[in-house]
């Protein structure tokens, strides 16, 4: 029977071995929410930048540019990070490739690659993702971004939800990590978007955007797509 | 109001600034909770070592000698990493000094000293540390030894049983680690021993010692003691 694991950041991936197994990629407040959100609106691919200059520099070949630092808009960039950006038609982003780069998310994107498989996941494809594992049948780890890198509950509590959607079928007690995730995400299911409001830096978030966002980003199953990460694109799988 | 972090491995210990802040290193399976135990039954004082070759040359300088590797008390030395080594009375341990070396928390102290003060906490001497911390008047990090490096359950219910105790005078909310490790001990608080029993490796310890080496290592407030490293030795405070 494979095995979920979470890995709640991406310093500590040195300790995993993602050979022979499938990265799920999270951010959901708000990266990973975004990309999933995006591709359901047509855009054709996305490509992760770690630096915002050379996300920046793809306008010149047609892309539209997603950028965020610190939870704000980057300047001279069509697009934040927000799912809102791919929905308001503010921006049309049907037809079209975005470059995007986040705080944490680009990372956690970056440093999984050693995974056959590198997925992005969101509540709003966590249906659509669990489904994808059971077909690929190989152990899974859950990569979360974090929080600069830290612990954060949204990604930690999306690995408890996935955990909880393949408990049938996967093996979820061989790791500390998803036994707390799972725990967690009992106590904090019946009112997620409530139970992450108790945390400072998702208040600090509801702050600056709407929060709207917050409470989009905690839907589950809004989309049936399974982005994939590879040869440095997100397309849908 | 002074806050309390909480770092779930030492793998992470680069994302936080100890200066001016006190770090409890925290190994409850068992590192830490055998030396509170040393130090409470007469220990003088101990010498933490990385190395197991380092460690037994103690022998020669009139240091008893504890080891344990991946659970198993090493070849050539008087005491493994059980607290029951130092309660048994197999060996003397009043008034003789121990150089210690284990899998997980030795490392976890080494790399905590750029904190104002280090102190080792276990649920054994859990009151101690609190009122320490209270008088320290310091943010507080509690530095999980985990296990190989990864998140782990008991030293997790450590920081959150810690944060229970402190949560009227430091402020418990400004991190997700702790706001999670809260969550965790009050599910697992009626039954902490019964509640770690689901995590693989505590289970493989328990076969390859006695169930009650766990059982002991939960219990709180035993002993009245704050070991304290300083200058390469851990003594009471």
């Amino acid at each position: 029977m494979p095995s979920i694991d979470i890995c709640f950041s991406p310093e500590l991936l040195p300790l995993y071995d993602l050979s022979g197994r499938v990265a799920v990629v999270v951010d959901i407040l708000r990266a990973s929410s975004s990309i999933v959100t995006g591709l359901a609106q047509g855009v054709t691919h996305m490509v992760p930048f770690s630096e915002l200059e050379a996300c920046r520099a793809m306008a010149s070949e047609g892309y539209l540019t997603a950028a965020e630092r610190d939870g704000r808009q980057a300047e001279n960039v069509d697009l934040g990070n927000s799912p809102f950006g791919y929905l308001d038609g503010l921006v049309p982003v049907r037809g079209r490739a975005v470059a995007i780069t986040t705080t944490n998310g680009t990372r956690a994107l970056h440093l999984s690659t050693g995974a056959d498989h590198v997925v992005v996941g969101a509540f709003l494809n966590l249906g659509a993702v669990a489904d994808f594992l059971r077909q690929q049948q190989k152990d899974v780890v859950v990569v979360c971004a974090g929080w600069k890198g830290k612990f954060c509950l949204e990604d930690t509590l999306f690995g408890g939800a996935l955990a909880y959607r393949l408990a049938q079928e996967f093996d979820v007690s061989s790791s500390d990590a998803t036994l707390a995730a799972l725990d967690l995400w009992q106590v904090a299911q019946p009112d997620v978007a409530g139970y992450l409001l108790k945390s400072s830096h998702v208040r600090r978030l509801n702050s600056l955007e709407s929060h709207k966002d917050m409470e989009f980003c905690v839907r589950e199953d809004e989309y049936n797509i399974v982005p994939v990460f590879r040869n440095g694109r997100i397309e849908v799988a």
